[in-house]
């Protein structure tokens, strides 16, 4: 009697921008794996008798391993259960969700995907700066700013270097300093306009507004806290318009 | 006593992908203004009691114009109307969504944004195709293939053509060949796959699979029928790897 696993993407970190459908299997769960971009909160959505799996790094411990992780899920839906698998923002956009069901498929184990909203769109509609707007941006790009400890980051920089693009930068306050030159080597105006957002859509959100010039600097002088994300394109312009102020929380804007 | 509205994402057609936010906010809208993109089973969910405002095209019908629509929301909204703008996939994604707010602003009425499942992620989570994956994609970009009619299409094909990235198009079916030729000519091989998928998450979802160098040809004998997205790169080579049947309906592939 085999389980399944549904890998669940459970958005930005907003309980409310859970989609209907996470909600539901979250609640007919019968075990929940889980990592550090969940919140407390659409945790505790869960169904009170699931069984609860936390395989995020916590701070002074190992972390749980990958590899790990996918013995873990193997395991529990081999035992039966129907396991809620939960990841911050969408499974399949810098989620590994979809290296997480190769081995569940590998091992017979019936899978499901559950599409959640995107660090990239929890950040949009918080902050209102679209990704895409007719004259400033005819697409929207993501790309990760991070990479394996031993690799170093060999961007394309020619080709994000579109001023008709706007760039979302997932993982990248690491090296938003070398990001930032490579955008500007290739073209970006250090006038570009750039927006870093950190816990974006929870309490602790905050936001900072700059210029692909001085992105660097003013990254590091506010001393960003992750998950933060960087928004990088004339669509940043339309903030201000809106008569947001520049820097606060979620519930300043919206009060 | 103004009112205000929330511009909201319905995702891309199943109303499970629906937030719960969304869920909420149309639920305690006196008046829904939503369009063709959005499913009646979505505009079922609305308050019975709400006013319901249809802005989409009907065929042998005069589309009713963004001006008109803009009209609209500005006058529910003085009225002292809740209005939820209903839009399909995400407001901020190739939805017009910050064109709208930026109207209703300008009158001092108060907006909010409210994310959804955009078509790529109801796309990518339904098949299987991961928007990224270690090896096989570090980003993705979202483009649309339309122009207003009195355009042409002017894409930065050089750009685009970026072996690394997953490329989604929007609105692609009438260039797609056009597109398809742009990206070889900059250096995508021919071979690259490439899926089509029409109303992806409905009832009436339609899958094809692809190569650049057939595309257009595989497209047209499909008669594939709007919204149609096509996603670009080596990640939809996972699309078989998962055992699905080629060209199914949702229903079929998740039984
Ligand atoms: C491993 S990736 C996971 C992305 C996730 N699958 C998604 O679709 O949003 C982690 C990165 O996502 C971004 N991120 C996730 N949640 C965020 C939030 N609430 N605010 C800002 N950035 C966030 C940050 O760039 C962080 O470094
Ligand atoms: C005007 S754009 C709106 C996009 C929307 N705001 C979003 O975020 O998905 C319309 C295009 O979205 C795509 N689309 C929307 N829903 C879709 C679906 N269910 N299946 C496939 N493509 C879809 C098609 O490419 C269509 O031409």
């Amino acid at each position: 009697m085999t389980g399944k696993v549904s890998l669940i993407g459970a958005g930005p970190g907003d309980p409310e921008l859970l989609t209907r459908k996470a909600e539901r299997l979250l609640q007919e769960a019968t075990c929940v794996v889980y990592d550090r971009l969940v919140s407390d909160e659409i945790v505790a959505m869960a169904n009170p008798k699931a069984k609860m799996i936390f395989v995020g790094k916590m701070p002074q411990c190992h972390p749980v391993t990958q590899d790990r992780i996918n013995e873990i899920l193997v395991e529990e839906a081999q035992a039966g259960q129907r396991v809620a698998r939960l990841k911050g923002g969408d499974p399949l956009i810098f989620g590994r969700g979809s290296e997480e069901a190769a081995v569940l498929r590998a091992q017979g184990i019936p899978v499901e995907y559950v599409p959640g909203i995107t660090a990239a769109q929890g950040a949009s509609s918080i902050s209102g700066v679209p990704l895409t707007h007719r004259g400033l941006a005819t697409g929207v790009q993501y790309v990760t700013g991070h990479r394996q400890a031993d690799k170093k980051l060999d961007l394309d920089w020619k080709r994000l270097a579109n001023p008709d693009t706007t760039l979302v930068i997932y993982m990248g306050v690491a090296n938003i300093g070398q990001i930032a030159v490579g955008l500007m080597t290739e073209g970006l105006p250090g006038t570009t306009p750039v927006m870093a957002i950190s816990r974006a859509t929870t309490s602790q959100e905050r936001r900072m507004t700059s210029t692909l010039a001085k992105v660097a600097q003013d990254a590091r002088e506010a001393e960003l806290k992750a998950p933060t994300l960087f928004i990088i394109g004339q669509v940043v312009s339309l903030y201000e318009a809106q008569g947001l102020p520049l820097e606060d929380d979620r519930r300043e804007a919206h009060a």
